[in-house]
């Protein structure tokens, strides 16, 4: 019987997890999802991400394939998921695909947010998914340095040792400070983005918004091409993966 | 040494703790506050809440006062306790208050907000803190229904037992619901609430929401004044202390 492939978006929160990807020890989004679908379809089945998360990160538009040969009732597969997954992973869209969907290899780009709360006391409720600030952080500065990174370019010094990849030529069509109240999203968009990468160039720009980094030392770094260059990462709670783009 | 007296207006993420008050088990708000005040002015130190909050219920708003005849540096005492405090807890303002201001006693009303996520799937970052209802759910009828409840009325009926107040009369001034994209929030502002008032009249506004109770069925209950005519009430966790008033 000839298998059909299928296409998930996934939301999820990151705390609870060693990551997307499957790790000899401690609970993996992948293979939560892995598990539970699995035990619905009664066959060992193996779920393709667009990409890793780190720990600690989350998704809104995290996207996944897989294949089975069984004939499945899409929407009722996509409810009993939902039933049995933990409620810090949903599947928000299920849907049959092209053979040759990939979630990986057919992604023209991926979308992150960095949220920011800018104040002079931490929020309990944005804590778990902001990185808090005192201010004051020039945003102004921050996104002239933006400037620096927006293009093609050999990304290498802002990518930490991990990444299955010698490629290190990305390019970073957009990134966008948007400002609502005392609460900052910094949003990243690119064609792909190498290992720690973003949470790196967030680093590098809260460094910028502190008075810590000039813009032209940003492009120094990235000039250097070196990986011992890359400045203090930026946590991961405060981190989502937010779309992967598909042509 | 004549004591000077404290206002406080707090933060907490309800979920961490078995509710404001102090219980022969577990951690409490007012516990882990008053812990903390302790150590840092080196005597013991009792704080009043404007009232309680239940287990897993939230607060942006809560206000408490505290006696210390010591010489405090505001500011420094503030920086102090958001330093050792759990950051599930939050001291927003710390202000020198007149010796006759009572947390609970000078207050004049109450705000509470109810965060409802509707949604065909829930959403892991809101699950936290609003209570996810898969659509339909009547927000036309629930508003009609709130007209029966504002207003002066003996709330008996939408009471839990455990109320240390006989008189069960409180005026609600108003009860407004928002809409902002797939979320709900039901604003509740009164001169007071009875135990699990809040709650039991959520749970009864979604109750004529979904098409099980109608707005002459609440007022039926309402007329009934027995606490046994009390509705399901609605979960803790999508409630937040929004505002305690003061003339």
């Amino acid at each position: 019987m000839c298998s059909k492939r299928y296409k998930m978006t996934l939301a999820y929160d990151g705390a609870s997890y060693i990551g997307w990807q499957i790790q000899p020890k401690g609970a993996s989004v992948q293979g939560e999802i892995q598990k539970v679908l699995s035990r619905i379809l009664q066959e060992e089945i193996t779920i393709t991400g667009s990409g890793r998360t780190d720990k600690g990160v989350h998704a809104r538009g995290q996207v996944a394939h897989f294949e089975c040969a069984k004939t499945i009732e899409i929407s009722e597969l996509k409810t009993s998921l939902n039933a049995l997954l933990p409620n810090t992973i949903r599947v928000n869209t299920l849907d049959l695909a092209s053979t040759d969907f990939h979630a990986r290899y057919s992604a023209s780009g991926k979308i992150y947010h960095y949220h920011i709360h800018l104040g002079e006391v931490s929020d309990p409720f944005l804590s778990p998914y902001s990185l808090h600030i005192r201010p004051p952080l020039n945003l102004k500065a921050m996104q002239g340095a933006t400037h620096v990174l927006i293009g093609t370019h050999d990304f290498c010094s802002f990518a930490n040792h991990g990444s299955d990849t010698k490629d290190t030529i990305r390019t970073i069509k957009r990134i966008d400070i948007f400002t609502y109240g005392k609460n900052i999203r910094v949003e990243f968009e690119g064609d792909g983005f190498l290992y720690k990468m973003v949470r790196n160039l967030m680093g590098a720009l809260l460094d910028v918004g502190t008075g810590d980094l000039t813009r032209e030392e940003i492009k120094a770094i990235l000039r250097a091409k070196d990986r011992r260059c890359a400045p203090k990462s930026a946590p991961a709670h405060a981190l989502f993966l937010s779309e992967v783009l598909y042509l």
